[in-house]
């Protein structure tokens, strides 16, 4: 008998943030209730037209509702440099999607889907934390009906700073409310998002699918590697974001580790790192199921059969 | 001609509290469009109880939300040995007040009535921030149709710890929130509200007015004078929060002077610490209006015609 | 039978603290064993030159040594603003002083001071701390030799930031270690030394006495009362530094409290504070006897007394 | 014709600090110009008392300072439980060395020898950084004078803290001081430094060498590999510190990279990290010749080589 997981995709899309719904929408092992934005690789009026226009694309209809357009304490941060102006670079996309905006704030549906849930509802951000937090501060009585969070952020290393990984330092007073609320927690920070990176192999195994989905995914593909080469030098895209739910599906892709992560919200040079305790020095309980290793061959097989479920 | 000034009373009742929507509900020159309530010097459920169970005794027919139980960031922080366990103790007041409880949370209640209002809307907190940022952070746009938020807390020195006082304290990042957010402050900490102090001689005043309002006041103050003798060695019972109403019907009662504040969210032992800038020394522009002097006989006086408002 | 303090003068002149140098040397109740500079005021080698000018002046033959010329961790600051570029501005000084540079360094000289001494010397700094952080450091045996530090710096409010007042700022850190140290702590921080403001009153008093050194006093005073005037706004000039040796002639001048107070070195607005708990929140033992007020008329006549002891 | 590098050993023995010492001693590109010894695997009289056991043992003749038994700012963190009570558990060692303790402090001889060198001294600290930022700080002059600084300390994760390694950890104030003097800084961190385990099979090849003291190499091997194992569950011992004479001797060992690298200093959970920019998102000037990798069969050649030069 399989488990199905009804899970609230939380984003910014954002080019690994589309692959992500993509990749949920086309696998009946997950059960997209809801689809929230925030703000992080662009403003949240950008990821939530971006979730929208993704919505029409692939054919998802679920409530897309805006959130959180500014961290909870520091001021707006955003990722133009990565993902483009619209945050969506690469593709053309439709300028007004048929898909509308959902009428309650992102916060106050992910409040009122976990409380009509059975304790069965997973929550997938894969932008900053804001509107995670924001639900936590608002309604703590969420806290404890929350099935798993699983995440795209952080690692033992960063990429936005030499200690901090984007997602997290955008807003890491809110990474520091759900690390600390007990809610189990799955991360998938650098440390194995950086093993997914779409080469162009890949990009061109894609391209073979060849539907109106694959190609909408190689547009995006091949923008986003264009700026992680200039940006980073990486000879690969990171799909970091769709880490997340392949975990869900299948979670034999990757190692984990139960570990103790605290973030750093006081540094001069670490603000927003998140501090993995590898060597269990801290004597602290683990608070999260830390990803480390992928099999990246089943990762793309898992990519490749998703984009092959839609039609031409 | 008169200009009244419509407010949203965010309280966390408290003694202080409770006088201060007392004399705002006596004086036509304030307009309550609702009360909103935070966790702060007890937990949410009771400051919304003891507000409503106010409104009972004072006749005040407003909406009275339930907001944060929690600071944005920290964890819960509550104040019981000032105010007691119910959070107002000291009269007997009713079990199961007869004003509800309205339907939305304070922060909904305050975006709504924010964005409804004409740029007429003046927010005055006196607990903790926590309510006015999360309106701010779930919904920016309110920000610039803010009147004025006039708020207790903070000051040159602290009552909590060395340097920062109970309110800031209590939510700081909210505090950082609040005072960047460009909203024109005025703002009553220590510096004044000590001078507010009540003492034998004033409760015995407030006595002489002799209808159930005074009574209950007097019964709030005498409990309240004695845990600040008990906790600090105050002679007096500070009624800091009332300072806020009282400036909004007559300025004049009090010296203030426009300063730099900016709020400690970083500091080993000056977390929550308002740093007031009296000497203009960091050349920055002035977000505040900071009080420090107060009329103590104008201010005792209008607190007695308050109480002589209502009937017996 | 009178009791001489030995002490050791640690001082960056600076204008109070040649001053503080004209009191002790005029008492017979002050012992003079050296004089140790500090990079503060002014650049080091400045501040050693200046308090070998004073004692030229003041006929003060105690060995000069040249001290730490940067703060402990944070790179070097200085406040050319307030003593001039010489850090001595106004009076005309010798270019070359008599009185030559001791051969060690400032930090060896109160080492083998205070292991020399019967555990009865005093330190006096009266700029930042960190000739005697250092020398905790490098010889952690001298600290419970020490009688007392008597020191300027600190406040319940700052003079360089909202915060902290310029000593302790400059060098936070050895403001902590000396804090921290468990030697017994005189303080007389801003609270009280805004108290000693030299007015035109005073300035002619002195001019009155009509000595060299007096003359010297009086154009010391004229430029730092004109600085003040400037930068602050201030009537008179704070003769900071001379509330230390003041205390140690004739403690009952001064209002003390015995209090705990921490240093800030972690902070984003408030690095540097000296948090006093005067309301004895922290429920920590007391680190240091906090001086609050200032019998002005005493003070003043102490100084003037101390000008007539030299000759015309 | 070859290079002699004129070197202080500024270390903490601690095991990898005396096999360090053994190294540098055994090859003639090395000239041990001094031995100090600072508070970190133990206390100061131990490690200093431990330096003089090993040249005794090895027949080094040079002066062996003791240095800072503290921190400059925190209090005293030591790390018994790797290496012993006696900071060299393991082998029997001589209980009074003949080796005398040199009878300057150990910052004032590193500051003593950088002034009296032709700016061709190197610094090698495999301890805390305390001597070498006192000496800094003492006396500014040596900073342009030292050719480079070679230390074992810091990396892109930690071993003492999930963030810190031990050795800036113990004292992160000092490593900013370092890190922030401008001098060329060759970092040899855990990244590196854990590729230089030593398993039982490197210890049996070291006891086939056969000699005094490669029999002392061989019980301080087998005693630091046990608490390896139980304290970081390793199957090697890590000669950390030993990375740093090697390079010195062979820089053609190692792969390093220009980074820039910053030490967190105000952090709650990442306090002495080494923020190391290797992905170049700071866009700030390289401080750091950062190592990130080992050939492993080089480094025990030259280690065991370096074993087959001492006698019988």
């Amino acid at each position: 008998m399989m488990t199905t997981r009804k899970v609230i995709l939380d984003c910014d899309p954002g080019h690994d943030d589309a692959i992500t719904m993509i990749l949920a929408n086309a696998n009946d092992k997950i059960q997209i209730e809801a689809v929230t934005t925030v703000a992080g690789n662009v403003e949240v009026d950008k990821t939530a037209l971006n979730a929208r226009r993704v919505c029409d694309i692939i054919g998802l209809d679920v409530a897309v509702a805006e959130g959180s357009n500014r961290p909870m304490v520091r001021e707006t941060q955003i990722a133009e440099s990565i993902h483009g102006d619209s945050g969506l670079d690469g593709p053309n996309l439709p300028d007004v999607p048929k898909t509308p905006v959902h009428d309650q704030h992102a916060v106050d549906l992910i409040i009122e889907k976990v409380l009509e849930s059975d304790g069965d509802l997973t929550l997938v951000p894969t932008g900053p934390l804001t509107n995670i937090a924001m639900a936590m501060v608002k309604e703590p009585k969420i806290v404890p009906k929350i099935q798993e969070i699983v995440l795209m952020g952080g690692g033992t290393f960063g990429n936005w700073t030499p200690a901090a990984e984007f997602n997290i330092w955008v807003d890491a007073e809110a990474a520091k409310v759900v690390f600390e609320s007990g809610v189990p927690i799955a991360m998938f920070g650098l440390d194995v998002t950086h093993q997914a990176q779409a080469t162009d192999a890949t990009i061109d195994r894609f391209a073979g699918v060849d539907n109106d989905v694959s190609e909408f995914v190689v547009e995006l593909l091949r923008f986003f590697k264009k700026t992680y080469k200039e940006v980073f030098g990486f000879d690969g895209a990171p799909i970091h974001d769709a880490c997340t739910v392949a975990y869900l599906i299948d979670p034999s892709i990757f190692d984990t580790v139960d570990v103790r992560v605290d973030i750093e919200t006081k540094g001069e040079f670490a603000y927003g790192m998140t501090c993995v305790d590898l060597l269990a020095v801290t004597g602290r309980e683990p608070n999260v199921n830390f990803a480390q290793g992928l099999d990246q061959g089943r990762f793309w097989d898992l990519l490749e059969n998703a984009l092959q479920t839609y039609s031409k």
